[in-house]
């Protein structure tokens, strides 16, 4: 097991199996040491969940326990990407969060830092990111939250 | 002709001229392989089309295919930062795709794959690529779609 | 003082300090010559202003005005990225303007040119970029404008 599994089994968490794409794209691609991971969405027991808008019928708590859901599934794509190694990932580089958003709702960051902090919790210092946090009305199957990245393999 | 012009040519399609940048941007940038695309909206007749949120006055059919014009846009700067030969571009890395969604549709990575299926089109196995679908609830001359794209120089 | 600088203040513009993450992430990470600049959200005299929709509270010109603003946050990230000096920077390779926007509004273009004109006057012609602009109903803090930034080291 890999040193950031490890540190992952450590909190209770354990990788899913990545995300299967339904469509003409791929979890990830790799260029040179650039790794770019698909979006991912939150999946809870074969569907998305939660659904529906933050700052609305969905609390900043609940959204927050998502984007590390989203993460999760970033890191399942990341060791896919890596050959099976997590430890081989030197940085995350960058993480982009949606955040279904209700008019008027402006907690993106807050809801974001479920991501950021799984990010730190799995790789240390070299977890921190460039990071944007930016609100939308509407995500693929009524997901609350969205999480995109990228990052270098070393 | 490049043999992906040609592959395009067999499905009907022809390279549109690129978008000429209003501003002070470009088509795309090139940093050592990476092909940065800016984001391209559908033009059709010399006007962005169509225009409208999906889920309300625009089918998820016709935003597909709207997608997949905004991508042979894309396809049109990666020409020119090919130096004019698309066989020169090794693969598609990434796809954002941007749909002017109505509230509470969730049909995106359908929209998308309008995009997808054409970089599969056009490149085969090299044409899979990262991806995330996201709805938004405006875009530029209010076009339906809008996408953007990250490809690997060979 | 770098030239970027020497330019900036003919135009009467200095850089401000970088904002600083409250969360698990940074400002900027470096990847090879790749530097990804978080996104930047109009900070004055403390507080995030403007706050709201364009189109709507927000006109455009204001908005316009903000994205500089963002950018000029972004040029902080960068010098810091660049050890201090700007002038390390090559380019501007990619920037994405996301507009909090009414209903119906589709002038985000006009909008993000506000940062796309100060990369300009920056770097000149190497400031020149590949771009998105796209609109979303939500932004931190609900800022009007949020601009992010890929650059690349001399």
């Amino acid at each position: 097991m890999s040193n950031v599994e490890a540190r992952l089994a450590a909190l209770g968490l354990a990788l899913p199996e990545p995300a299967a794409p339904v469509a003409n794209y791929v979890g990830f691609t790799v260029s040179g040491k650039t790794i770019y991971v698909s979006g991912q969405v939150p999946w809870k027991d074969g569907k998305i969940h939660p659904v529906g808008q933050v700052g609305a019928e969905i609390s900043v708590e609940e959204a927050k326990q998502a984007a590390a859901l989203c993460f999760l599934y970033v890191l399942a794509q990341a060791r896919a990407a890596a050959g099976g190694d997590l430890d081989r990932v030197a940085r995350v580089l960058r993480i982009t969060g949606y955040v279904n958003s209700a008019p008027g709702f402006g907690g993106q960051p807050a809801v974001v830092n479920g991501a950021s902090d799984l990010a730190v919790a799995a790789f240390g210092e070299a977890g921190r990111h460039a990071r944007s946090a930016v609100g939308v009305n509407a995500l693929p199957g009524g997901a609350a939250v969205e999480v995109e990245a990228i990052l270098e393999l070393a």
